[in-house]
């Protein structure tokens, strides 16, 4: 005899439990609840109907209650709302909401899947705007329908998150004025500052108006007023500053939340009731690196989540050993992926960990190549151990197998000396015989064994101002074009004939384009009885990304003669 | 004091060296000897000049000896060939091949990276051909210039290997008549027969004359005879059936070459003369998977050895686990990488190891992404560990990627489990939310733990032709479009209604497209009751591909009533 068990929600989560749960036995019987009209759809391909890069939003749907009834006799229904859990009975009550009616279904097992909602702040006048959130077919239809039928081409986004960047994008792909509000100094959480500008000026280079440090007062008749007095038209408003965890039903029903205010959940994502378990967006997971729990809202994990649900529910035991949180981006031509932790989440944190942190700017493939674009890479490891803790990688090319590849270096605890070691695949077309993984092994390990200094772009504002000696080792022409204010040209190609111009008693910052060439000086000098050389990480190029947005945008100061991104 | 240090070879490895050990030391005094009239040309990007991706041959070459020694303080000595070593004295004999002059250099330190030379055996009558080969610039000039100045387009390429398949795809690009003759019943070694026949169906859709299994018996004046019979007209020939590691200098000062015929080296690449070490395409390395020694003609373990040494002069530990062997081809539009053990190699080695193969093709993102592609992906792991031990994808897309992951993996014993928890970073631009290694990590730990049982494309012809019962699940409309012969029709749709239709008595084989429907329909019919069920891996589509190439070149029984590559 098999069992009856239930779930609540029908997207990745839900689906995913359903289809796997039914693979382990034929004869349990499956019913998902979706308070929406679709179950299955695919989420993360909501914003890419606002361009038209998904033309139509009914494919937007990968599987349909007929499908999943056919194909794998499980029994979905749409817009039947989950109302409340009779944990002592185990049977749920439900409200169809086409028809009105309650009813009230048994279970043998619970899993909850119910997912996040954007948060959608009781701001004043927010009545005066038409406001949106994105959180499934329905709302992107809704959205995109409106924006086509407006009379102006205005559009506030307001969160700079994942949503509200490719939101704002798809929106300025379509033709609209857009306009990308965040509240703090950068958009796009999973990437520290330093790298965050190249995204910065990517949507401000493809025209979205994009502030950053303001928020909404309040709004007016078609209008967002912002703290700084700034006025913006918008005749559609999406709200996007990030989603809550639907906990209500699992709160009425006496299941714990955990330290985040998302439902918590054991090794096996069972709740305190050991027949009711909960998945994807509205649990807290186990950060394997940060040691402490976070909510994690993706896709991936979500899935994974479910299938390790029904794994369980069906004896078998399940390997939980906590998320690190990889993702990846596409903004406008940039690509931008991520995976662990990053400076800005170890301080927010308060983390105890003492880090380094590697900045390169290689070649993503052979620079004879067709397509090559410069890879900018951050690298992140424990000091002393050598350990990976995280990396961002933001270009134009394929930064996404960088990143796919430190992810895997840090679920097996690797060090830089170990990404040093890694054999990944090359030829002329795809990378260089030192992948970007390698070399920022290189430049770690060197880093770890005390081989060089170095400080960052975000040191150089302050090195120019206080008038330190910063040493440019490119060739004349290359500095000639633009260069740091200040900085002494000594080309590492004259440097062993110059030395006598630089000085001995000082601290002497090189940098040459990338930091390559400025390395081999800095080690040059050093071994010539040099003892306080620093390398300016990423260089050049790093530093005009890490300025330009900021320059533009507030009229400072500028310590770069121009900007040169070639 | 300086120590002075000799390289022999100036390309991959010896530039290297050189340049790691400047950054190590300013005092040593540094010479390379280059027999060709370059220094630090890209090898790997000598193809792309026959068909002007590389537009000018002069931009091969990276680094100029000016430059080395300007920049790094190495004297790069170009058109001086290293003629003899004597150990007892510490001393080369050097020729410059420009005044012919020898000349005797002494060393403190000598480091060997000669690499490996394009082997052309004597066949009767190579004289009355214009034979090529491509080991440098200037070969690769010599024969960019001989095939423009051609009278007819016919060029004859001999050998399938990296080399081989670069030259054909680069010459045909170029306008060129190509024939590629390959030896052995497949080209490109790193794949299994299975999966390299979507790069034969690439060749021979672009129009690559592809000839396997038959060898050059003579030569006539510009007509190749192959043993078959076959003329072919060859105003050109390019030889790049292998190369043949440079020992002769080694050979002759006594160093001790090892198993395979390549210079034996340590852990720390030292040679049996504890002050010459050896370096890239000449030496012998370890290889971590076969536990024995291989030739691994290989740019990014050259470079890998290269800094080692340099390291190891300098008094660093070196960290030296053997290598895998990972690759990469560009073969027209598609991509084919590779990492660890193949099929092929496992039984070419006789090793005594148990494996299964997981064979998937998912798409490389999201289908509703533009440029969606799918990746054929093979993945090898050890029984009864489930530890990785190799892969293979070849698609349009980012199949790169996915073997740099295994190729991580690997590196730290990951086993097939192991991959389905890994957390890969996903957008829909760039993936799927369980990722192309996810999915094979599931199908291999469900093989692992006895889930279900499959077939592979390689024993479909026999199925067919004993009259086995093979099952279709995929929907009427695609079956009708095209299907194995003999196959009957049940749509997962319609599975649990026609289960009478479905023997219980003899063993029943199951696909769809890909793999993923039949997969979902043998765990339901053994779920209920039905014992002897066989998942046909990679489905449909996999068939196709493995039939098409025989089908077309041999002229064979088809099994399929048409080939849907879809």
């Amino acid at each position: 005899m098999g069992r009856k068990i239930l779930i609540v929600g029908g997207v990745a989560g839900g689906a995913s439990a359903a289809a796997r749960l039914r693979r382990l036995s034929e004869e349990d019987q499956i019913i998902m609840f979706e308070k929406g009209s679709h179950v299955s759809f695919s989420n993360c391909c909501l914003p890419y109907h606002l361009s038209g890069v998904v033309e139509d939003a009914d494919s937007l749907v990968l599987m349909s209650p007929e499908k999943f009834l056919k194909q794998y006799n499980i029994e979905a229904r749409v817009n039947n709302e989950v109302l409340s859990i009779d944990r002592e009975n185990k049977e749920i009550t439900v409200k169809n909401l086409l028809t009105g009616e309650e009813y009230k279904e048994s279970y043998d097992k619970l899993i909850l899947s119910p997912g996040a909602r954007p948060i959608v702040p009781p701001i004043p006048g927010i009545e005066k705007v038409n406001v949106f959130s994105i959180r499934n077919v329905v709302d992107i239809d809704r959205l995109n329908k409106f924006v086509k039928s407006m009379k102006t081409k205005n559009v506030v986004v307001i969160g700079g998150g994942f949503i509200g960047v490719e939101a704002a994008e798809n929106l300025k792909e379509a033709g609209y004025d857009v306009t990308l509000i965040e509240a703090m100094p950068q958009i796009m959480k999973p990437f520290d500052y330093d790298m965050v500008q190249i995204l910065h000026k990517e949507l401000y280079d493809n025209g979205v108006n994009l502030i950053l440090g303001d928020r909404v007062s309040y709004f007016e008749k078609d209008t967002v007023i912002l703290e700084s007095g700034k006025k913006i038209e918008a005749e559609a408003v999406v709200m996007a500053i990030g989603v809550a965890p639907e906990t209500e039903l699992a709160v009425k029903a006496g299941l714990e939340l955990g330290e985040t205010g998302a439902i918590k959940v054991d090794q096996n994502y069972r709740t305190n009731d050991e027949d009711i378990y909960a998945v994807g967006d509205a649990i807290e997971v186990y950060h394997a690196l940060t040691n402490s729990y976070t909510k994690l809202p993706l896709a991936g994990p979500a899935q994974k989540q479910a299938r390790g649900v029904a794994d369980h529910i069906n004896g078998m035991q399940i390997n939980n050993t906590g998320f690190i949180g990889s993702s990846v981006i596409k903004v406008f031509s940039y690509n931008a992926a991520s995976t662990g932790l990053n400076e800005g989440l170890i301080k927010a944190l308060n983390l105890n960990i003492k880090y380094d942190v590697v900045k390169i700017i290689p070649g993503d493939k052979v620079g004879l190549m067709p397509g090559c674009e410069p890879v900018h890479f951050k690298l992140i490891y424990e000091i002393p151990t050598g350990r990976v803790l995280g990396a961002q990688a933001i270009g134009k090319g394929n930064v996404d197998k960088r990143i796919d590849v430190i992810a895997t270096a840090i679920k097996f605890g690797a060090t830089v000396n170990d990404l040093r070691d890694l054999e990944l695949c090359y030829a002329p077309p795809f990378g260089t015989a030192k992948d970007v993984v390698n070399l920022a092994g290189y430049v770690g390990s060197n880093l770890l064994h005390g081989l060089f200094k170095q400080v960052h772009s975000s040191d150089v504002r302050g090195l120019v101002e206080s008038g330190a000696c910063i040493i440019d080792v490119r060739e004349k022409n290359e500095y000639e074009q633009s260069h740091i204010i200040g900085a002494k040209n000594i080309p590492l190609s004259e440097l062993r004939e110059r030395l006598d111009e630089i000085p001995k008693d000082e601290p002497v910052y090189l940098h040459c384009r990338s930091g390559q060439r400025s390395y081999n000086a800095v080690l040059a000098l050093q071994n010539l009885g040099f003892k306080n050389v620093y390398n300016i990480s990423a260089g050049f190029m790093g530093l005009c990304f890490y300025e330009y947005f900021n320059d533009k945008t507030t009229g400072r100061n500028k310590i770069v003669t121009d900007y040169n991104f070639e």
